[in-house]
């Protein structure tokens, strides 16, 4: 079961926007055992969509095309659709009721002839209906291959994929499977990571592919199972990864697909019943981001503070105006002095701080780009670490983000 | 000149990273005049590699290669691409010693056999020097067309796009001219501003392309224009815009392409010499983090409190816990209570609150799943609107962030 999913629009062909869509499909046909062979993103032209079309027909089971499907005359994915499969379009009193309803009640207006166009639909394509906007998804099989339009704005799109696509793959088709199981390390470089498990590598077997996903600071490792026979699929990745965490279990820090290292520090705190508070400078509010982007997290994460502006540190921190005088602002002694603020501003047992020069010009602080001091306060204690992590900025701001969780990691794993 | 850009890699394939570089590539060759036709991504499989290579030989100018140039196993892109042209990987020394160096500065460790082969390179390829990490990038031609091969990790690719590839494309390449003009309009749908500007739309010349690009509250319009004559397409476009703006100036917020609200705003709130600061809780720090994205925030922008817990609301910003008894933490009070407390703790001239259920589930209030109350305070006075932007949960937030910056804008430009 093979899907190439294809994205329509100029606005992705010259940068505007970054195509999201197209993963957030492959995530979910991966789920279910449907492999996906490429992504594509192509031109609003209608020749090129044809093109492309002719090209993917037979070749793979499904193709998804996201994109085009809105009201204005820029958008030409539904009438070419219609066009591949020599038919016509036709009102669907369904979809017309709904558009009504969904403007009327939203807009506060009546529905115009070109909202009540979005009803419109190729005669024998199959409906997949959208609750939360007016252009519905299309499902049509020619041959070997199914093709299926859905609409390009993000949460339009999810809705159609979850409740209508996977339900009905799920249901219509035999898949194989597919298991992935993804160790979370941190700490050492790519090529460290693997001259350590170089032997155990080399000894996997054929049907499971190990992968390196890098970013500054971590290393994720995804090992890919394909077959028939789950059991044999689920036996031998669990011992595989038995086995690698006997060779690198120091950097190990999960092993769970989501199993980032803010999920393990939020299960932790909750576990301890511990709550914590950031005071950002360098990182923008980027620390407090990835804590929120964890669900629950309202448990132990007690808020942020964003001190942007150089007197807010003082004034809403309580840093002493005579320390960012003596030391200046990117110094041990503030990143220090704000922590220990926001932990008391916000009640919480741990904070973390951090002030630095992430570049790319020199700030209000005559540090060197790259410096950045990160301190945590725990309930008894404060300390401070001094880091350069080079440039561009915002690899120093990664880097910043994913060394205070590693900090903060240490410090409560010691204390467990 | 058209290019087609290339990702290399499994993770993107099944949805596990989104690929933003292709976005940066498209945009960059965008500037210069080169037409992105088609954005790909396919797996770390040698041989799909390879007919991928030879599909788009001689169908456009540049193939331009991301991904699989890491030190690992599983980075088959180097091997791959020197096998295409039939060359052999040879040591460039200048790279070798550029490795060495890196790793021992910034890894404080002697450089690994592994690290050095980075500077393994088809013996006939030009390199593009990769002055903040590891792999080299490489340019070959083959026929009608150059292959470019580059590192994944996007800072790396984003140096060598900037400092080398662009300036060589530009120096060694004529090029026709492609413009822009972005329209950025809020407050009315697609289908709403389709139907205003019909007349206009229909009379654009043949070489004048317009796209809609709509969002949640805002609609970019997009006049694209391509041809060999700058002086006319220019005055065309200038022309065009014009005339639309009689018709639908009472919507236009600006033209430029990054003239997005947040830099209309921070425009004004700098001429002003006003300060803002925000207090947020359904949107979680948006806000800020769209304010802070402009350079130059720091002149207006004085920081952010993110009230995550409930009782952060009383004890960070001053919310009366007898308000949030009395209406509950959703409520048009405590939104004016928060604007209020943020205004005065961060000294601000204005302050934007946000209290809501964005859902998916209920949170700490009864309030309706999608209900938002933005409140406003300004240097006198202080108001609040209540909203309910529907479901899902990113709609909510993306709708309340835009809104937030439309009464602010609003409130502004009432006062110039």
């Amino acid at each position: 079961m093979k899907a190439t999913i294809v994205t329509i629009g100029d606005e992705i062909l010259i940068g505007q926007i970054i195509d999201t869509n197209s993963g957030y499909i492959a995530k979910a046909l991966d789920k279910i055992g449907v492999q996906t062979h490429e992504l594509l993103s192509i031109s609003d032209d209608k020749q090129h969509i044809l093109d492309t079309f002719e090209s993917l027909q037979n070749k793979v089971d499904f193709v998804i095309i996201t994109g085009g499907l809105g009201p204005t005359k820029d958008d030409i994915t539904k009438h070419t659709f219609c066009e591949y499969f020599n038919d016509t379009l036709v009102i669907n009193k369904e979809v017309e009721t709904h558009v009504i309803e969904l403007i009327e009640s939203v807009m506060k207006r009546p529905a115009s002839q070109m909202n009540k166009d979005q009803a419109l639909v190729p005669s024998r394509c199959e409906i997949l209906f959208n609750q939360v906007g007016t252009a519905p998804g299309m499902w049509m099989k020619k041959e070997n291959t199914v093709f299926i339009s859905l609409p390009g704005v993000p949460y339009e799109m999810k809705y159609i994929v979850e409740n209508e696509i996977i339900p009905k793959i799920v249901k219509e088709y035999k898949r194989p499977y597919i298991l992935h199981k993804t160790i979370m390390t941190y700490g050492q470089g790519e090529s460290l990571v693997a001259e350590r498990i170089e032997d155990w590598e080399n000894n996997l077997p054929e049907f499971l592919k190990l992968a390196y996903l890098p970013a500054p600071g971590r290393v994720r490792l995804r090992l890919t199972a394909r077959g028939t026979e789950r059991e044999i699929l689920e036996k031998t990745i669990n011992e595989k990864v038995t086995s690698l965490a006997k060779i690198i279990g120091d950097i190990i820090v999960g092993f769970d697909e989501d199993e980032t290292i803010e999920v393990v520090l939020g299960r932790l705190l909750t576990q301890k019943q511990k709550t914590i508070a950031t005071a950002e400078s360098c990182t923008g509010g980027k620390i407090a981001e990835v804590f929120t982007s964890v669900a629950g997290s309202s448990n132990y994460f007690r808020g942020s503070v964003v001190s942007y502006a150089t007197d807010t540190k003082v004034s809403v921190l309580g840093v002493l105006q005579e320390t960012i005088d003596e030391f200046s602002v990117v110094s041990s002694q503030v990143a220090k002095e704000m922590a220990i603020g926001v932990q008391k501003l916000m009640k919480s047992d741990y904070a973390i701080a951090t002030t630095g020069n992430a570049g790319p010009s020199k700030g209000d602080a005559d540090a060197t780009i790259g410096t950045v001091f990160i301190a945590l306060a725990t309930p008894n204690d404060v300390f401070v670490e001094e880091f350069n992590f080079g440039q561009p900025r915002e690899k120093v701001i990664d880097r910043a983000v994913n060394k205070a969780f590693e900090i903060l990691q240490k410090e409560i794993l010691k204390n467990l």
